[in-house]
């Protein structure tokens, strides 16, 4: 699995750089970004971040000034791609929140999907793979945004001890509740919803899903999506009930874009970089 | 000029907005955007950003992280959009470096660009006086990147009483002397180079132009249009044979990009800040 530079930027004392490699899962090309505060050989270990709708490995980067924070720490970060791309599967691109860049982190069953959107084992498997094979890491933690912040917690949840921490900003918790959710479960695993079950943060922490840190949520209150498409109370009630530590930060007056995450980023930043240097 | 409020979001302690009024300079619509980092009654003063070529009102914003660095203060930053737009004037969108996006910061005199590429009177006039009326201020700083920098140190020399400041990242400081100012000084001003010294920042160094403060310019050495375009020795020869006082940082490694920028940024923003808290 060789990897390519495709492009780098000196960013802070380290480097922004761009990334291109081919993957076993998907079977395609793959992207992703990352941020290394210091040369590669330093790099201890690495917070995972998965975008959410319509992103590319280039939002996050660019927009939620992470790079700031992790400067002078041995943590880099890095960001998937969120779907396979140059496959044209039927209605692969006619949607934004279905498709290409809506891969919802999920292993895909159904035709023309099956073959290529494996995004769940893409993150578990061969990203891990890579961080480990190339920068010589063992620590990883994740986290995430809407469609991401439902991909951190579902893998957080799923593979608790592959990742030391998770936490998730305006997270869709419960997908087989909301229309995105529903959309991106019945597309890609069709009709049985006890597939789409072991994809749902609310349905996995009430099959009794668990992990022995606390989860960190943040959401804000102006969000537009909040009752329609996130539902954050859904999944509390569940980890309430089944005693799963987790703190939701609910900020008045944020709504679910960048300049909301920008404001919260180094307090979630600081949280994995303690986790991770136990 | 009634101003209106096209999108905001809650951002740090503050907000960032997006404007638009009608401007008497261009006689046409314009955009800025603008962080607030107190309510508009308790802000004091303003740092004015001018963006480089094909950026809108939007990339400093969402790109620079100035807001954070700001945020608690009492000064707002504020950033135009680099040209007019909803023309179809002959030739406008042909290019990424002349017309729509790539307004130079000129006040046009050719057929057709000079009833509305009045970039320079726009700044100058318009958006200060929104500044005046809006916010009650009386004291502004500017900066810029690139096609922006040339602006910033443009109108920071023809109007030395107007900022309390200049700085600059990459800036285009020599236009007469490189393809993108060439291209744009002929394009909106016409054949006489009289006319074109006025829009160049090392000429209006040599023909005696002068500020009393020192100007602060920020240059990546591994920026690809260094030698071409931007040229920065010429201004800092020109400077030193004229007595203006300039520091230039090199910055080994850096390129032209945001990426850059934003990890510079906070040196700028504070300089500013503390030319307008005298």
């Amino acid at each position: 699995m060789p990897l390519s530079i495709l492009k780098k930027h000196r960013h802070f004392e380290g480097e922004t750089r761009f990334y291109e490699h081919t993957s076993p899962s998907t079977k395609t090309k793959m992207k992703f970004s990352a941020f290394l505060p210091v040369p590669p050989e330093k790099i201890e270990n690495a917070i995972i971040w998965l975008s959410g709708l319509t992103c590319t490995d280039e939002n996050f980067m660019t927009k939620a000034g992470a790079q700031r924070v992790l400067a002078g720490t041995r943590t880099m970060i890095v960001c998937p791609d969120t779907s396979p791309r140059g496959l044209n599967l039927p209605g692969e691109h006619d949607s934004y929140d279905f498709g290409s860049g809506a891969g919802f982190y999920v292993n895909a069953t159904t035709e023309g999907y099956k073959d290529h959107y494996l995004m769940y084992d893409y993150i578990k498997k061969d990203l891990t793979y890579l961080l480990r094979s190339e920068f010589n890491l063992s620590k990883f933690s994740i986290m995430g945004h809407s469609m991401g912040g439902h991909g951190a917690l579902v893998l957080g949840l799923r593979e608790p001890t592959l990742f030391q921490s998770v936490s998730a900003f305006s997270p869709i918790v419960n997908p087989m509740a909301g229309p995105w959710g529903q959309k991106a479960l019945r597309g890609y695993l069709g009709d049985d919803q006890a597939e789409w079950k072991k994809y749902d943060a609310t349905e996995l922490v009430l099959a009794g899903a668990r992990r022995s840190d606390s989860l960190l949520i943040d959401q804000g209150l102006s969000d537009e999506f909040l009752e329609k498409e996130l539902m954050t109370e859904n999944f509390v009630k569940a980890c309430k009930e089944k005693g799963q530590e987790v703190k939701v930060n609910y900020r008045e007056g944020y709504d679910h874009s960048y300049y909301y995450i920008s404001s919260f980023i180094e307090e979630h930043l600081r949280f994995h970089h303690r986790a991770l240097s136990f």
